[in-house]
């Protein structure tokens, strides 16, 4: 790839080679450097044949449009902000990344969340089931999920109320039944999401090697989660309220081909699996994520230590026949790598003693490698906690 | 009411007191009888104020109007029906019932799955955790629930294909692991579903008395389950693609305002139970499934013994803040009533020795009272099996 002829930093998280996608009211951006490219203006004004998937308000024009679509267009941009005789007509959009308000990249059809990191599945397996082995017998043969709450979806910046809930009562079958109140152990799951761009036939199952047919890219996620309202409810049909209130995404979409130089076989393909399951391309990532509380770094999560890669949780979702939608968001689980300090929620962190306060705010961020030794950045997803 | 200007025999489960709405290419159709009446065309043709209602081909516009229009536009299709005035200008836009092709009738948001029946919790935890207490805790408690895929919703006829998928290895534990293959046990779950037309806002949560305000209607529901997959899949985050792969619901929408007579009170009202799940008005409802495998009469699943009413499982979905949006559908779970005659899963019905094989056909209908001595019909929800 040639350079920008747009300076950019030597340690930007946002060289040529990312070229991230989000959303505004005006149309769609990309970041460079330190500015966004309005690249649905750049399409209107040079009338290219793009316009179409880039000057509308979301992402959901880009995500039907398939894999051949992604490619020529990011070909195309890359092209506008490369190409000395284009800048002419790109540099009048140019703007600032600070200050431009990111919008819901676009609309989310279903959402599931998987559980695919061994370390946080065995953190959680120890505290909610002491005594017993932490990890069920299914675990290590199935990238184990669930569906969520699509329409509660929101973008980075949105304030996160305090969800209220039944709790369980003062103890199991004692006096007392159970109360309805504000949570008291509000949690973050850091978490990685991928993207749905291209759909499937209901009843025909797409091949783990068919990841990047379908796939068009990832965001961050941060899966709020009231663990008092979680562990009353959750048997036997799982979470389903103490997740449901939010579920706050990163506006950033990386595409999946800023991500080459990240690819890494995940810990699953050491193991015995069916057949469904075998990738023959490795499609783990070699994501850095960073947790902060109020400023303070507290976890520094390794998303190339997830068993399960995100192709193969593709492939489980369907290999029962399920169709897939454009907009379709699935996200990893939280991501815990095997370390203290790489644990990515605050019930495994701080020993379950200690939650989100009102006025808590919570930042996570991520970067990954990227071609001859650039950043892939991935910007951040933001959420500060509003009382019940 | 008065009586329509259309003969209508006395024991129809469609007259005028009913008029549940259905979608088709052309528009929404009301059944009356043994026709349908064009309401989308009829509205065009009268230049009626609610054209862009009715003249659409699903009932979302219908949905997100609210309360008050669908009170003024029940109103409004009623006076059509039976005022003789307005009869030259409907009568064209009749057509037998038989052989009109009806669609999914809303664009479903989320989808979530209660499990209301305190006699299928109770079957069901005997058969998949013998042993053990069957129902849970929380089960008297709370409405137990978690959500289902939205995508793979599909309108009455379509054909079910077999799911394939992991199951357990020969014995846990033992030699041989997981295998994957067509589902072995493929199941049905006879279930009353309620959807959601008007919006709230997040944060905010729905009062229980609040339901009628929200919910537009009521439609059939077969949530179609793989018991293989799903009994190896489901610890500990609840049932995936043991369900995902297709949930049928009928094309018929009756509109609560035709269920008036079928109100009662649902057994939680008996129960002590936190303030936000205590009903003041009555909405358990007295709706009588009937389900057929190959023709021949298997079940008669009794709604009104659900022990939690739709008011309830409204109040409990949105009771930590999470908001809804027009096409929200949620389903009761399997109604099973305390008669072995009245069980709505073949897991239970069969003594889990026997599933459904490819060919089956299976028809769930279902009739309430309603005013003045009249039957309120369901019309029905039918799936066949097809092979993986």
């Amino acid at each position: 790839v040639s350079d920008s002829w747009l300076p950019i930093p030597a340690d930007s998280a946002f060289p040529v080679t990312n070229l991230p996608y989000a959303a505004t009211a005006d149309g769609l951006v990309v970041a460079l450097g330190d500015s966004v490219v309005d690249v649905g203006a750049v399409a209107l004004s040079t009338r290219s044949a793009y316009v179409d998937l880039l000057a509308h308000p979301t992402l959901d024009r880009l995500l039907a449009a398939g894999p051949q679509a992604w490619a020529t267009v990011r070909a195309e941009v890359t092209r506008w902000l490369t190409d000395e005789s284009v800048r002419p007509a790109v540099e009048p959009h140019l703007r600032p990344r600070d200050g431009v308000e990111l919008l819901l990249p676009f609309t989310v059809a279903d959402y599931v969340d998987f559980y695919a990191s061994e370390q946080h599945a065995t953190n959680l397996g120890r505290l909610l089931r002491p005594g017993e082995p932490p990890l069920m017998p299914n675990w290590k043969h199935l990238p184990v999920g669930y569906h969520g709450r699509s329409g509660t979806v929101v973008v980075s910046g949105t304030p996160i109320r305090r969800p209220a809930g039944q709790r369980a009562g003062p103890i199991a079958g004692g006096e007392g039944g159970p109360t309805y109140g504000p949570s008291e152990r509000l949690d973050i799951e850091t978490e990685v999401g991928f993207i749905v761009g291209a759909p499937s036939r209901l009843g025909e199952p797409v091949a783990v090697d068919g990841f990047a047919e379908h796939v068009f890219g990832v965001c961050l996620v941060n899966d709020w989660s009231a663990r008092d309202i979680q562990s009353w409810e959750y048997r036997p049909l799982g979470p389903f309220l103490g997740k449901s209130f939010a579920t706050s995404i990163s506006p950033w979409v990386v595409p999946l081909a800023a991500l080459e130089s990240a690819r890494v076989w995940p810990p699953s393909a050491q193991t015995p699996l069916v057949p469904y399951l075998r990738e023959r391309q490795a499609w783990g990532l070699d994501i850095r994520l960073e947790v902060r509380v109020n400023g303070e770094l507290v976890s520094r999560p390794p998303y190339r230590s997830m068993h399960w890669s995100p192709a193969q949780m593709l492939a489980h979702l369907t290999c029962n026949g399920a169709s897939l939608r454009t907009g379709d968001l699935y996200a990893s689980g939280t991501v815990s790598g095997p370390r203290r300090q790489e644990w990515g929620s605050l019930i495994e962190l701080w020993d379950n003693q200690q939650f989100l306060a009102d006025g808590d705010d919570v930042v996570i961020a991520a970067t990954a490698p990227g071609p001859g030794g650039t950043t892939i950045g991935f910007g951040e997803v933001r959420g500060q906690i509003t009382p019940t």
